[in-house]
């Protein structure tokens, strides 16, 4: 089962992937509490807290891939249960002013209710991706989108 | 291949129940333009225009099962190639305060680019379900959220 989500986000490729291949751009967009290296082997570690600032989960990503203005390669190492041994993957292909980025998050062993969460949760971070890239403002986590009891 | 979403509405089941198997209601979030007859049997259309007013497409589904504060199943009979033959479900439950929507849409043939379109579209439709629902206002089409270059 897989997650996948399609947006245009109008601005040049290069912007987009900055805002995918750095840890100030997944900041940006995803959680302001981004730490680690986003290089090749590298960790990537993105952590949630709630508004009063008590953490309430975080994932560490092994980068498997990156390939300037066309591709990034998350590998899932640790975090919630399910997300261990997945992949999160965002292609980048330019068409016409828009930048398309196609979003996979790969290989969930079933589609459990978390799976329906966070396919939801991701579509609110695409928004947010665009939004940060054509504007500057993204709404990262602990600003991000609640959709339900679950966050 | 299946687009699965989970969304939590901070409202009475029945409220969400009443947006969903009317037409009233889902012309308060999917697209103005809903006609057609939601009773079992009945067929439900959807029509979307642009900005200017031109048609740019639509669906018609069945209506397969109307399951009071529980379940709505819509069956796709006309509409662009890739969902022809596929089913629409929601399934509602109460959690707390929220009413939980286990949003379906099932039985595409391949993933192909314009699944990940309609799931980003589907996430920002069940965004608009939440607001219509939770404070009289939602966003349907011409008023829809725009995600990339297909709309």
């Amino acid at each position: 089962m897989d997650i996948l989500h399609r947006v245009g986000i109008e601005a040049p490729v290069s912007k987009v992937y900055a805002a995918l291949s750095t840890i100030e751009g997944i900041a940006g967009w995803w959680t302001k509490q981004t730490t680690g290296v986003s290089g090749p082997g590298g960790i990537v570690e993105v952590h949630f807290v709630s508004p009063s600032g008590e953490r309430i989960g975080g994932m560490s990503m092994k980068v498997m891939a990156l390939v300037r203005d066309s591709a990034v390669h998350w590998h899932v190492e640790s975090g919630p249960e399910e997300w261990i041994g997945t992949d999160v993957m965002f292609e980048l292909s330019e068409d016409g002013d828009y930048t398309i980025v196609r979003f996979a998050h790969k290989h969930w062993r079933e589609a459990v209710e978390f799976f329906a969460h966070c396919s939801m949760k991701w579509a609110t971070f695409m928004l947010s991706l665009k939004d940060f890239v054509e504007t500057g403002r993204g709404k990262p986590s602990p600003a991000d989108v609640k959709i339900d009891n679950w966050n």
